[in-house]
């Protein structure tokens, strides 16, 4: 009797410690938040930072109808549109929140019955293998994504590992099952954008291959390995393009049961047999580098045909990324917000490279990552702001991997330069300035280095000079970009004055005064866009003189990019004081920031932006694009904090729901995310390449921050409720903070950091 | 005084002994025989067997005109052809006698004044880039080739290494110097056939990029490093394709010296100021996997820029290759003719990899070649026949290298085939048969094996039994290849046939019985095309009937590929006296031979065949295709050998001639050209598969081969004349040979192989 007391002691300890040790996050992560809308998030499943993003596309409409742009593709950055009535199919590679897009490699999609090698369309999705789908039906948790697809009744099921999508479809019983592949689906698909693809069927249960795409990345090909669980009973293709010479592979019905075919535009299918409830498993495994380091990447990942391990195995990835901030919230909604945030968060930039090490540089050659992890798809004009200065904090491993992976990019640019968007061993060159400066300097300046800081110090000097890109040269010389010469030449050079900033941070650590110096001085350069006439940021031309016609509201040309002269004005980040000073003072400066958020702004201005919605706008505070990220900061640089405190609140309610068009706008591969994170937690990087953080207003009412270096960090915040918004002390281990910030050195030691709230300001 | 004449005696033996050594075989070859009409030989640059041959394009049309075949452009197979006035440049891979084409990568032209970056055309070169010249100030050897361009005064010169072609121009003084680097330019051009091309300007003097086509190969790459000898002062691209979308490229002018260029049409130039009489040296590696190893395949075969140095080591190859064969002619002419097809039958297969031993296989992937050099451009077709036994002879190392990458295309192939006719990772499928059999059970049986050969004999077996391969299926299950299933389907039947042959000779020689009764009986089914009642092969039916409407000598589908019913009837190679005895013995088939060369063949029926002129006909025997290349040596198997040898000294004196326009028709990878040297020497490897060389009339009066085992063979030739065709007497080593045949074995063991000829046969 003693004996059984014992072992069940043993047992309800074991069972209360595996408890804590699987407290599970992923209860309150819900991948659909995003993905109605501008959100632009995909809700099918990845691990994270994972290479194959499988998920349903639910439409992929050709990017120019008529030989126009087609403004409705843009719904389709990442493949699915939560008030679309039809799935097309599941395809395997996707981006998160961004505003242009690319991707949506491999479509794969089940069907029975007569073969249909073309999509159809949404209002007839009897015309084409796509199939009618509800939401009752659908199923999303992180790395995990299951629908009914109605038309056939087939259930799909996807999970992933790193490189391998898994798909497991479970049949009616049919003489007639197919399993589709899409090589000429993708997003912002237009005319020409497929270079090439290339399809063998090695044997009844391998298929490999690779697609070519000349998209947003110019030069991008990935390769394929794919295993069925059953030997295929019989196969095809159709190619949707005819070339002028056939040669002698004419000799060949290339359609039926032909185990090689190549070109521009195909789609193939394998048949089976199927019974009643019977599943089919699909392993579909990617590579940037080959179909043997694909077949490589499949076996090593997933030896076995278990979706719910494979499934279970990836679910536990996300749970240890998500337990490294524990919270305590005010409600599950803001659970829900939180964790989901995490996720976003955890997306992306995503592996790139094979399990052998081996992946494409921008040279287009092969090369191994030594003693790093490959990654891609930096967005960076987004993420530099408070994407990576988070991952410097709860992912330091992960972030000095992506900056060696930048700094591989930068030795393979011709041009010498870290990338600014980049993607797949290719330069897009989206957006502005050169960001990549300020993540390498946040990470120098907070010690996050397992790289050669000088080197990468050097790799930032490079960059700064490159003298033909986006009006660089002029801005050297002249100390702006003239408009003249270059559009959105405001922006830019605010943008290049900042970097410059970021770049002197890091020198003055690694003692280089000399290019402190430098970059200090070039740091100034948004003085020089400045026109006290009117008090804001405008374009001005290569003679000297200010632009005439010029709206403050305007981003349409006005030499802003996403953004107008109103938001962008405040874009000093390295230099707040100095802003305000050279803006009239406080006293001029408080009322003007005040009135951007509450100001009315006339309908046609934001129609003018395509990649937010209302919801992404408060008064002319632009939320749903980056630039006026540090903006409710700003405060702290004035006698009114509070007023920080009281907006940021304001913003994480009114920008961030956790609902499927809860998002107001892209995610942008997680700085919006990164954001909501931030502040929640109460403190912000206002300057990437300091070490200071800002403190606002913490949304939660305990938070705890495991560390990599085995520390944890607690956020506890005393008399938290959604009233009291207002910080009326804060103390760091005990002792009073001055001041607005605290500094990443003193979260690195580990320790407690306290809120105290209140309904009314101080 | 006694010193001196000594030292002169000293120096005159080493004058004599140099001189043996470097007897200048050079001398004797014309690169520029074949060039014009149907030879399709080029006359640039290469060193033996090379990856590079970079040599002058004189026109290259598109291969389509007005949504039609532009039956001209056939003219364009090896980029060259003597009579056109003008030339467009110089391209860096060519094929030698090939009757369809591919290639003509990477053009290089040099201008002066104002740049021009289209070709123009050959009546007015003036529009373009392209230059007149004449053949006065032309100058073809291996490895060199030089031309006066004569429009802008440009000395072009040309040579290379393996994987190097170095270009040498001297300029005139020009403040408007251009190199073009033409990346549309291609041999067989037709719309899409460029599916990607690449290029970075790394630095001014290094440009690396590649070319990606779908042409005669259908997915094939080529990747290319190019330095220049002095830097660039300029450059610039142009796209002659423009894409619907352009992303953020467009930011930049793209067209002016910046140095990252993709897309489908590029044209590209570099500008350089030139001095009088200055030279600008171009070295323009190739790979076919990468930029990176093509650099180092620069870096490795051409660590210097020494024109003259680069130059003297090719020759030197060219030299060493030659001499491995010495032979005294009647005269000048006949050792043009000889070393000249020596010349030719060192061209292809070309090598296939790089410095690192790294090639792209035909799964795309890329390989490593482990003890063994990897080959590509098989004409298998074309060069079963008399090419690789002339190898296995003279290149015995060789051909086990040709063998071992035939093995691993097989390995590589989805078919699990060995190659039918394959070029840059590719298999083409040109022409019918898998004769890959024939090459390597002609090396087992010879016992020039260095390759597993009960791993090679089962990939033949494995090639002979892919059942979806041209009527394979059927052939296999009912003996021939039924017409109304496949076109083309005697000559088909009747060279699978003697391929089966091959087999089991293979397989006697390893003992494996049941592969070699199996093959064996395959071997016979020539007999069930042969129609007794027409005494011809003859297309026939599913039903099993012979097709009733049927010209014997017509080649335009009637059941035959290049060749008519006459010429294939007597495609029996591996049972001349069954065939002879089926055809109705010897007294029906003697008159039946002879009538063969003397009948008149009416003008229609060689305009039928596009590669071959009148001057490739003798009355109906068509020298200048290949199925009739065993024919003259029939006689052999009748009472009246001496008309083997009066044919065959008839053929060389006809066929062959040291002129432009000496080639019949088309060398055809070398095999016309190993035709030559075979049946020149006095023997003829009759039917591939077998020890047996077939005795014919050697038109030399001596040669001695210089075999790689280290022993010497000579022929010694008495009473040598161009009336003395008839041989009287043949002793090896002083043996009487009786019959007319001599053994592989016999030539390995080293000797003298004397014949004594005559004026009149015996």
């Amino acid at each position: 009797m003693k004996k059984i007391c014992v072992l069940l002691l043993v047992f309800v300890i074991i069972l209360i410690k595996s408890g804590a040790a699987q407290e599970n996050f992923l209860q309150y992560v819900n991948p659909l938040i995003g993905t109605k809308k501008m959100g632009h998030t995909f809700p099918g499943a990845t691990v994270p930072f994972g290479a194959v993003q499988l998920s349903p596309d639910t439409d992929t409409l050709p990017y120019e109808m008529g030989g126009k742009y087609n403004p409705d593709v843009y719904k389709y950055c990442a493949g699915y549109q939560y008030d679309d009535p039809t799935i097309v199919g599941f395809s395997h590679t996707h981006f998160s929140g961004t505003g242009h897009s690319d991707l949506g490699d491999f479509l794969i999609m089940p069907t029975t019955g007569r073969l249909q090698l073309n999509p159809g369309t949404a209002d007839k999705p009897e015309t084409g293998y796509r199939s009618r789908f509800r939401h009752a039906s659908e199923r999303a948790e992180p790395d995990y994504y299951s629908v009914l697809l109605d038309d056939d009744h087939i259930l799909a099921e996807l999970t992933t590992t790193t490189r391998v999508g898994v798909h497991q479809y479970t049949f009616p019983k049919s003489e007639d099952a197919h399993i589709i592949l899409d090589l000429m689906h993708g997003i912002y698909n237009y005319k020409d954008k497929n270079v090439w693809t290339f399809v063998r069927v090695e044997n009844d249960t391998l298929v490999t291959g690779y697609r070519q795409t000349n998209g947003w990345a110019r030069t991008r090909t990935v390769y394929f390995a794919m295993t069925f669980s059953k030997p295929v009973t019989s196969y095809g293709f159709a190619s949707f393009k005819s070339y002028p010479y056939k040669g002698f592979w004419r000799r060949f019905d290339q359609s039926d049961n032909f185990p090689e075919m190549a070109g521009e535009q195909l789609r193939a299918h394998f048949d089976f047999k199927t019974g009643d409830q019977e599943k089919i498993l699909i392993k579909f495994a990617l590579s940037p580098v080959s179909t043997k380091n694909a077949l490589e990447n499949l076996q090593t990942e997933t030896p076995g045909n278990d979706f719910e391990a494979i499934k279970k195995q990836g679910q536990q990835k996300w749970n240890k990324e998500l337990a490294k901030i524990k919270i305590e919230a005010l409600n599950k909604e803001d659970m829900t917000s939180f964790y989901t945030a995490m996720y976003h968060a955890f997306l992306s930039p995503t592996v790139y490279m094979d399990q052998n090490g081996e992946y494409k540089g921008l040279d287009q050659n092969v090369h191994k990552a030594e003693g790093f992890t490959n990654y891609t798809t930096f967005s960076l004009w987004d993420t530099y702001r408070a994407l990576h200065p988070f991952f410097n904090l709860i992912q330091p491993k992960r972030n000095n991997d992506m900056i060696r992976s930048m700094l591989a990019h930068q030795q393979q640019s011709v041009h010498k330069m870290l990338p600014v968007w980049s993607h797949y061993a290719n330069e897009n060159w989206c957006m502005s300035g050169y960001h990549s400066v300020a993540v390498i300097a946040d990470a120098i300046v907070k010690g996050n280095v397992s790289f050669d800081a000088n080197q990468a110090l050097n790799a930032c000097i490079q960059t700064a000079n490159v003298r033909y890109y986006d009006g660089l040269g002029t801005y050297i010389r002249r100390g702006y970009v003239p408009e003249d010469e270059r559009p959105n030449s405001v922006s830019t050079t605010l943008e290049y004055a900042f970097d410059d900033w970021s770049i002197a941070q890091a020198a003055r650590r690694l003692n280089r005064m000399d290019v402190y110096d430098t970059f200090m001085k070039r740091s100034q350069n948004w003085k020089n866009v400045y026109d006290p006439s009117t008090g804001f940021m405008r374009p001005r031309l290569s003679n000297g003189s200010f632009r005439k016609d010029f709206d403050v509201l305007s981003t349409n040309g006005q030499g802003f990019i996403e953004g107008n002269s109103w938001n962008y004005s405040l874009f000093v980040p390295q230099d707040p004081k100095g802003m305000i000073a050279l803006m009239g003072g406080e006293k001029k400066f408080l009322p003007h920031l005040d009135s951007l958020f509450t100001m009315h702004l006339p309908d046609h201005f934001f129609e003018e932006t395509e990649d937010i919605t209302r919801d992404g706008i408060i008064g002319n505070y632009v939320h749903g694009n980056e630039p006026s990220h540090h903006v409710a900061y700003l405060y702290n640089f004035t006698a009114q904090p509070w007023k920080t405190q009281e907006r940021i609140r304001m913003i994480l309610k009114m920008q961030y729901k956790p609902s499927v068009d809860g998002l107001g706008g892209n995610d942008d591969c997680g700085q919006m995310s990164a954001w909501y994170i931030f502040s929640t937690l109460g403190f912000y990087p206002f300057a990437p390449g300091s070490e200071e953080y800002q403190l606002g207003s913490p949304a939660i009412k305990k938070a705890v921050l495991q560390l990599e270096n085995g520390k944890t960090f607690t956020i506890d915040v005393q008399n938290q409720s959604d009233k009291n918004v207002y910080v009326s002390k804060v103390l760091l281990n005990g002792q009073p903070v001055k001041g607005t910030t605290i500094r990443h050195s003193d979260i690195l030691k580990g320790g407690v950091l306290q809120f105290v709230m209140a309904a009314r300001h101080r």
